[in-house]
């Protein structure tokens, strides 16, 4: 577990500050205004956590268009925007506060739909050009300042505690779904507000299922159980996966659980500021693929994580994203074999000024219990 | 606890009888083919629950596009349809599956993002015209088999039993969080798949937020507390609100309760099949404007459920569609003070031959705990 602290980091961003550096992008953009429909990047700019939601952040202001029923919490959640309650439609109150204006309105076309779209189109006249919005919102999330790394690095702990005590529950007769229950349990009586996605308990064969669901089978005498799990604090998420083996493993088993774990820690050792994340991702496939279990591995080695449980930057084939101090990302390579059973161990990292360090605090051995 | 079954509720529909009906509503549309971006529609239509997908049918055939992490699953749970792993994007897929032809491709416009509906267009070429889906397969899911009602049945007798233990854990003591765990441990252990939305638990003044997330609050010795829940179970959604009073309330407060309720009931009497989901929201609405308390109902009276905690019909104002036996509603109005706090009593029904047969089997009595 490392204590350390990375050097270079904003202390706290709120959301007047997040708003200035988000105008000076949208600036270089050649845009006037930014239209926000991705409730996390809202969140993060004016504070307001509610599930619609849509934010108009110009030049000179922001206005927050949501509904009655988040009168009383976006009054207590909103700052730096204006809350306007809307009786008749989101995007009709946006059209009105639209229409008749010449700008470039920058939007998301992956957060929109073509139904929103059309209706806004239809609204706001012909003075507004659309343009992408460049991810300028996601670009700044992807960076984090010293409180949310460590509102992140609590859900890591907290999900790492969570995993030692599930240890002693691990046994052959309780359920996946049972499993899931009592991680799911333990992380809310630990302070989470959930767990950050559906956790994952696969055991046996379907534990080569890199997305499987908890069922009602139980993990069974002997065998691999994939445990993946996060937690949610203060809305900030973490990521973990753990694979242990119920009874005593095979020595083809231990094999491939250290290959895993030697592909994980090259990943590691790759993540430092100024590499791409396509380079981190490449470093975990040439260590499994000197273990010729490249092939085995099918899907990428990580991905940001902040408000949401998938951000930028992803840790994938070819992505040409250079890491930055203050990114905070999963490490997750993992092996899947059909009829056999899959491996994954993953960890919750922060990019420093030299290297990355663990948020991750639970154990890496690997374990038969 | 009613037990009466719907009387001409088809018995099960499989996915091959689901595609067979689509295909007949996408000819009555004027167009050859389907694309389904809706990921409970793709598992409505084919078995699929994994988190990418893309559904095409045809006239003749059925094709489920997903990615590499979702190999064993596709196998094992697709019915009806073929499944095609996808190494290059599934949008690129799709394109290159309907480049070159000729047709109508219908599809969701509210389901489909404009970067991607864009990325489409670039690949198929000019013989593809898209049309609007007409929600064909939201209205085939609104109306519900019998293998479905009694699923959504099993969900909301496990939260309604939920529920019922639940009370014993409601003191001034536990906090907002702690009592949403418990709820969320008692659905898994009940063997739900989890909770069907984040747990509402709003004590006090909170609970004058319709959509507040639980927070670390004690409930606090005395005052209104909204607990707002369901389970999934098999992928089938339930969704029932109590409202209980911890310590002695006051005379206002039991006239409010007693309005919601009555409210309810008002609503609940105006269900049978033919009548409009508009009409039964006003039959709510009504109730309340005779105690004076029709602007405190801030949100609509219902919404169906299934695979989704929210989908077809919306019983809400002005809403034209009619009500057919087999769908499964919620009925919840509620009332909301600011400063003093909300009341909601939500229920499940399933629309039967005459009316209405409750799903929920929870009390709904005023309860003063």
């Amino acid at each position: 577990m490392s204590v350390e602290r990375p050097k270079n980091i904003q202390t706290r961003s709120g959301p007047h500050e997040r708003l200035a550096r988000l105008r000076v992008s949208l600036s270089e953009l050649g845009a006037d205004a930014l239209l926000v429909s991705h409730l996390p990047n809202i969140r993060y700019l004016c504070g307001f956590s509610g599930s619609a939601g849509l934010l108009l952040v110009t030049g000179s202001a922001s206005t927050l268009f949501t509904d009655s029923r988040y009168t009383f919490q976006a009054r207590e959640e909103v700052t730096g925007a204006r809350a306007r309650i809307v009786k008749q439609g989101l995007l009709r109150a946006v059209g009105d506060a639209l229409r008749g204006r010449r700008s470039r309105v920058a939007y998301a076309a992956s957060r929109m739909s073509v139904a929103e779209k059309q209706s806004l189109d239809a609204q706001v006249g012909r003075g507004i050009r659309w343009v992408a919005d460049a991810n300028l919102v996601e670009k700044l999330r992807a960076v984090k300042d010293a409180t949310e790394l460590a509102t992140i690095r609590e859900a890591a702990v907290v999900v790492s505690d969570v995993f030692r005590r599930t240890l002693a529950l691990t046994k052959p007769d309780i359920s996946e779904l049972e499993l899931a229950a009592e991680i799911d349990y333990g992380i809310k009586r630990s302070g989470g507000s959930g767990p950050s996605f559906e956790t994952i308990v696969a055991s046996g064969p379907r534990s080569a299922w890199a997305h499987a669901r908890p069922t009602r089978k139980p993990l069974g005498k002997s065998g691999l159980v994939v445990l993946d799990q996060g937690a949610i604090i203060r809305g900030y998420c973490s990521d973990m996966t753990r694979t242990v083996h119920v009874g005593r493993a095979s020595a083809r088993t231990k094999r491939l659980y250290h290959a895993v774990l030697e592909a994980q820690q090259a990943a590691k050792h790759a993540i430092r500021p100024g590499v791409t994340a396509g380079e981190v991702d490449q470093a975990a496939r040439a260590s499994l693929r000197s273990s010729k279990l490249d092939r085995y591995f099918t899907h990428s080695t990580g991905h940001g994580l902040g408000l949401e449980v998938h951000e930028m930057p992803r840790l994938g084939r070819g992505e040409a994203t250079a890491l930055e101090e203050g990114m905070v990302v999963t490490v997750e390579p993992g092996v899947y074999i059909e009829g056999f059973g899959g491996i994954r161990i993953e960890d919750d990292v922060v990019v420093t000024a030299r290297g990355c360090d663990d948020l991750t605090t639970a154990p890496r051995d690997f374990l038969e219990i």
